[in-house]
């Protein structure tokens, strides 16, 4: 399905979604013409970027890691300052502790910065509006201004796929049966606290429970 | 002018004309609103982040550094890569090798997630579509759809500010004349070759020359 002159870039962070997003690209673009980008951003769990490591191994495709030692220095969120606490629940009414302002944004324009040089014109990301996050650059009115933003940024067109947007949990397992994606799953990585296997406790390993639970299937993650 | 409501971040790179929009939000927000943020991505040179934090110092206002190490892993631009030589004519005709892709988005992302921390809602940088650059993440549009992907990402108004968008370089130095920006020109670094005194022969030198010598006013980096 793929054709030579439509490559994509997928964003890989080593979890369940960004792995479903590869084996998407990889159906929609043909492996040869998918590459994965991990971002080193002093997250709290480096286990992040050895699952993403082996997923990309596991799918055939490369995996470029790039570091950005930025966000520390900016400080304020779970996910990267040691001193505040990973929150057990999810709440829709506030943004969640583990909100790193912009975070998103940062990665999507450093990704596009990057495709620009190797003359790639789809991103491919993870992220979703539905059920979970409340992040607002995870919407896809942020990435449709994003899009703009960056189309007229690097004088290319650029186009931001968001297969899980409008996903729930559920879907998103289901999807990955569909793509054949729930093998890789084992190698994947969710847990808030960094735990392999994972803790099963913190809100990212019940949501993840849930969703495939919901889909009637195992994930080969903790049934292994 | 300025309100307890409205404060302001300058990216100060420590040039003439970040300088000159320092001096521009001092005057529209009031010098306790306004503070300056600085950008330690790898440039060749760290006598811009001197005079920078001099710029600042000399204009009583706080400036931080941020480093970003991801810009050199990308790579291949003439102002992070040791090995791509700069160049001395300015042509308008291609983007010039010193075209870091996607430079300006990821600095002005990166002062809104910083802002945003700070309860800040504007920024101001001292990018100009006119006379020189070249760069298409300097343009007013782009800025434009910049600002609204910001908003939306970090669900906050945000206004980015371009008080020389589309002035010359002689308009940029009466400008500064005006806002009384002038004597601090002795400290600020424009040279690519990263001289001071400045070489006086590379783009950036020739254009400020000549900025200078059109406005009829001497420039007390050459003239001291």
């Amino acid at each position: 399905m793929g054709s030579v002159n439509q490559k994509a870039l997928v964003i890989l962070s080593g979890g369940q979604d960004s792995t479903t997003c590869l084996f998407w690209a990889i159906d929609r673009f043909g492996k040869d013409s998918v590459e994965t980008l991990t971002f080193d951003y002093g997250q709290r769990h480096s286990i992040e970027l050895t699952a993403a490591s082996e997923v990309a191994m596991y799918a055939g495709v490369r995996n470029l890691v790039l570091p950005i030692n930025t966000f520390q220095k900016i400080g304020g969120n779970a996910l990267t300052d040691e001193s505040i606490g990973v929150p057990n629940t999810v709440s829709n009414d506030e943004l969640p502790a583990t909100f790193v302002p912009g975070r998103n944004l940062i990665f999507l324009t450093f990704a596009a910065a990057y495709a620009w040089q190797r003359d790639i014109c789809n991103l491919v990301t993870g992220v979703a509006q539905t059920d979970y996050s409340g992040y607002p650059d995870c919407r896809r009115a942020t990435i449709d201004a994003l899009e703009e933003s960056l189309s007229l940024g690097l004088e290319r067109r650029i186009t931001i796929h968001t297969p899980l947007m409008n996903l729930s949990k559920k879907e998103t397992v289901l999807l990955a049966k569909r793509l054949g994606a729930v093998d890789a799953m084992s190698l994947t990585h969710t847990c808030y606290n960094g735990r392999r296997p994972p803790c099963g406790e913190c809100a990212a390993c019940l949501l993840r429970a849930r969703g495939f639970a919901e889909a009637g299937i195992p994930d080969p993650l903790t049934t292994a």
